[in-house]
């Protein structure tokens, strides 16, 4: 398996802070992490300590933004915790630093709030939680934000709605990286309705924005 | 808060080993995390050393089996350590000791192999994991194992399908200790679509169960 003709897995970096919403990361962590010999799967935080999630339970985390090692896809959630870490230039000047050398990035739920406010939504179109969607209007301008949509990708970019969202979102991801054949056994093997059309969004009306 | 006609939190234990599998668990935590005021959660393990999923993200344990404090709600989650854990003792142990303490005992996919291990499930209805169905069948047969369900209530045991099942089981659990209107704002509050009908379940016949 170490063989030199065996591709290299794609690291998956999951960034964590204080009050992520849990669902947010560990949905989307879950469909990728069924593929294991595709992906490999990194918690990356400010530091190194355990992080908190918003519902309590506590992660270990793997990296810091010290870390320079290389990340293919970077997964970042939303929860109460973005409403300080809009305001945190050391997570912000780490989503501008890394988004370059990334293949893709990824929001859930209010994490387009922060990737808004780093500037990489700029000229780009995105959505955000349904219920908290002022907020994420508030964070940047210079977005075109989509309210009704279960996700929006845009080049390599893409935005999820509220938390379970997300799942869909990296079903969507690992039909693009993969093939849609394996995005759909992932979603039959874990017993997951896959939502295949980002289009579809029942809770946008809901939250009175359509 | 402190009043004493304040109803106190219901503690909701997560059971965690090694290579549990994370959106078993996680899912359902986050229905129950959402509200704060009603629960509070509380990771459990055999030690309290952290524990790493079969996914890979390693977990903070709150609590090790010696801990007597009282727990409400216990949530056992599957995946491919459950192959190890049926044959461990100290957790079959546990899951016994625990259960007449508890309000309410959930398994999520393969974890009902441990519940059956265990006895608990004699003479109860319980299902599992739809494409692990003969593995769970094998930990007991002094269970009836129902192939097609989302999710099985007997008494105060319930029992999920694979992975996400997992969600929609925890929404109806929340909609019993609580009521229906919570789960709901609950399940569009995550925008997250709940199968409201236990018996809705298209992965049996996809895994040749039906």
């Amino acid at each position: 398996m170490n063989d030199s003709n065996t591709p290299r897995k794609k690291t998956i970096g999951a960034l964590l802070f204080p009050e992520f919403e849990l669902l947010d990361i560990f949905g989307p962590l879950e469909m990728f992490g069924v593929l294991g010999d595709d992906f490999e799967i990194v918690t990356i935080a400010e530091t190194t300590e355990p992080v908190a999630s918003a519902q309590g339970p506590r992660s270990v985390i793997d990296r810091c933004f010290d870390d320079a090692t290389e990340v293919d896809v970077l997964l970042v959630p939303g929860g109460r915790g973005t409403r300080v870490e809009v305001e945190n230039p050391q997570l912000l000047d780490y989503l501008r630093t890394l988004y370059p050398r990334l293949d893709y990035l990824a929001s859930i739920c209010t994490g387009s709030g922060l990737l808004a406010a780093a500037g990489l939504l700029d000229g780009r179109s995105a959505t955000s939680n349904k219920r908290s969607f002022a907020w994420a209007r508030n964070c940047s301008d210079q977005v075109t934000w989509i309210a009704q949509a279960r996700w929006v990708e845009d080049g390599n970019i893409f935005t999820a709605g509220g938390v379970a969202a997300g799942i869909d979102m990296a079903l969507a991801l690992i039909g693009k990286i993969l093939d849609v054949e394996t995005a759909t056994a992932v979603a039959e093997g874990t017993e997951y309705e896959w939502h295949r059309d980002a289009g579809w969004d029942p809770f946008a009306a809901k939250a009175g924005l359509v």
